[in-house]
């Protein structure tokens, strides 16, 4: 069993009077958040904002690049070349790092959005063109990548470029062989009762994966990714952290 | 008489499809270039090109954020509070100079571009978010601020905050009393004749300026402004290092 | 005693996946909605539903056209000339009167936004072209301004346009000497509980406001505006019909 | 043979200070005009010269609506859900339809751009989006679409919903077998002198073309394209009306 587990989630959502989350409540739950940088989502005040809100509680702060999409909120694919990719990322990660400064603090990983998360997975091209950047920007950053084998071309093309791979996984998610995150639209795919999200969550902590077909598989997670926008992200998020402490794992950063 | 001066132009103003200016050219004239960050002017992949070919030719980089108006080229001022001033300015310098990063540079100082210029000049407030933004990212960055009596208090407000300024001069404007630029809609507030300007030059590197009404005043300037936009752009660069050379001052970045 | 009011709130205030107000509980209580126009706020999708949602209850449709700021919510006074700011309205009323003609329904009026809204009232050069871009649009569309003295200047461009003036007024705001809103700064300039805003609409409806000096000075309001990002929004809107029904005036769009 | 054809060019592709084309040379060689709606380029100030210029040369004004991508000049797949291409049109239409109320006219056609233009060709759910769009705006504004078997799927859709449909050849682009664009990676897909474009252009006018394979098959089209970007675009725009009078073509709007 792994001694230690880092919980993320996808914050800094707001843009201008738009609020969005529940950033207050949750990011006393994790151990780092990952924060919109302005393209799909965010804002100088709202990184600014955000940055301090994580600070306040020791989070560690990682860059969440996306699409330059904000009325699509970064979730629809789109045909941008790896030139234009590469290009997006560095523009994301120095934007965001520039508020980190003022707190003396540096970037901990970089985590991409919605669409280009997806793509990065899908494309070896999109994959190296997001390492470059996060290679080019600061080689030490870990990428986080998805646990199972739809993380494992992406790792691939990062280690390649010399970074190192966090695998995360999904409590409130169900998964298909091969530790593959199941699709949304099959039945089941979302878990809703925060005890059996928390019961995922040690199973996850501890290596592996029970598929919906029933096998239990090997899963590699550094990091357990809460969804901000569930609707009981907090009751989840609190549920993981008593479940995990009861199984002697610690909540930390990676 | 000044043994050095810089010469700037603002740069890197494309975006998207769309070319502005003439930065093929004019960069081999320059020691410095401000480039657009992405909000009035430049996108990601602008800005790599930019900071490419700045390298090129030896050129220090400056920073040379705006308003988030782009449709409007940073122009219209706008009623920015100084918090949104300060958060704007410090994801531009994050975002400018995470591209520096593969060529192993850092931004050389910071200048304001146009309608937030102004502001910043106008008030003091302004001017104080501006130089925060700027010290919080990196306090050994110079900002540029108008020579003569218009920079007086916006450079009193960056001394305060413990930045190095620097002031420009443009050779290509006309001055009136107090060595404040002549309002644009004046007759004669833009110079045209090349050689004019290269005489303008050579007297601003020599620390005065003769004003519309005729007299001769101070005028401290570390840097010269040659307007990327003006038609004969190239042709009064040329002239001006002829003129500079000729009377044996040198050509350097600050 | 007029036999008749209209009530109004600027709604359709989303911005792809974040939501503000709340159109679903405020809509069945109006008589005319301003809906956003996709500069300050909204977008296709959220302009679609918000025109599906005032039909479904009835409500007149009007444009609530604001400055191309939507980090800034179209709040910050910008700039902008008046060529600029009649093309940004014209380019708006014709957005979102796209929406009405699936329904075969025409735009009801126009109430420009937030720092559009009060720089039209303070600049006759800005009001000239707000209703240049209106009379173009449809010439027998209504334009909503300031009732009280706030409100005259521009009323009388509009009407030197040709335009029908429309004043409004809000039953929860403050006024002070010749029938001005009084400054948010002002302690008391926003009235919080729903009965007292209730009885002030009564009292607009009837031609009068009561100032915070405590004279009564006429007041001519053809619609009254309900803020939807108030906190007791619907609470309020529900109080005041129940006051204006109790005093015999009808609720009905203009 | 054709008695008459209608030469189209995309134009107002301009945005902000940024120029784009050469509106001002190829207009009076055009009989219709697909302007941009301020999504992929375009914005209100653009749009109301556009149409001036437009209208000063008789020439008639179809809307060229674009994905919401301007750093991408709406050239890049999105992935955008029906739903949003359709509100996203009809917000271009109206927005665009606006600026030509002033002058008592009216939309001629639609035109879609880029990336969409190619997805509404490709993909029947979107060519419906498209189709409803433009049927809910204006049912009697014919629709543009590719001429030869790649436009004939959606040319299907939008004839069942009720629509007119236009075809459009490209005279300074290969055409393969079933009246197929030749590929632009192909050698030869561009045609650069103006005479063999202006020999295409008569030949397509009277209804067929010589493929790259060197088969003369043939293709109906009521529109002929002349690409505004091509550095020879004025060029070739005389030459080929030059072509089409000596062959008795009229050229005309459809």
């Amino acid at each position: 069993m792994a001694s230690s587990v880092d919980l993320n989630a996808d914050l800094g959502e707001a843009f201008g009077v738009w609020q969005l989350g529940q950033d207050e409540a949750l990011m006393p739950q994790l151990t780092s958040a990952n924060l919109a940088c302005g393209f799909h989502a965010g804002d100088p005040l709202t990184i600014r904002r955000s940055v301090a809100l994580a600070r306040e509680h020791g989070v560690q702060i990682g860059a969440h690049p996306g699409f330059p999409d904000r009325v699509g909120f970064g979730r629809r694919d789109l045909a941008a070349t790896p030139e234009e990719v590469y290009a997006d990322v560095l523009y994301q990660l120095g934007a965001l790092e520039a508020f980190l400064r003022p707190h003396g603090a540096k970037l901990h990983h970089v985590k991409a959005h919605g669409a280009l998360y997806l793509k990065l997975h899908a494309d070896p091209a999109i994959a190296e063109a997001v390492a470059a950047a996060v290679g080019d920007f600061d080689a030490s950053l870990p990428l986080v990548l998805l646990a199972g084998a739809g993380g494992a071309e992406a790792a691939r093309v990062a280690r390649g470029r010399g970074l190192r791979v966090v695998f995360e996984a999904f409590p409130d998610r169900a998964y298909v062989a091969g530790g593959r995150l199941a699709p949304r639209a099959l039945a089941g795919a979302v878990l809703h009762d925060p005890e059996r999200v928390a019961e995922r969550a040690v199973q996850m902590a501890a290596g592996s994966v029970t598929t919906l077909e029933g096998d239990t598989v090997a899963l590699e997670a550094g990091t357990l990714c809460l969804h901000g926008d569930h609707p009981r992200a907090v009751e989840n998020a609190r549920a993981v952290r008593r479940a995990l402490a009861a199984a002697g794992v610690q909540v930390a950063a990676f």
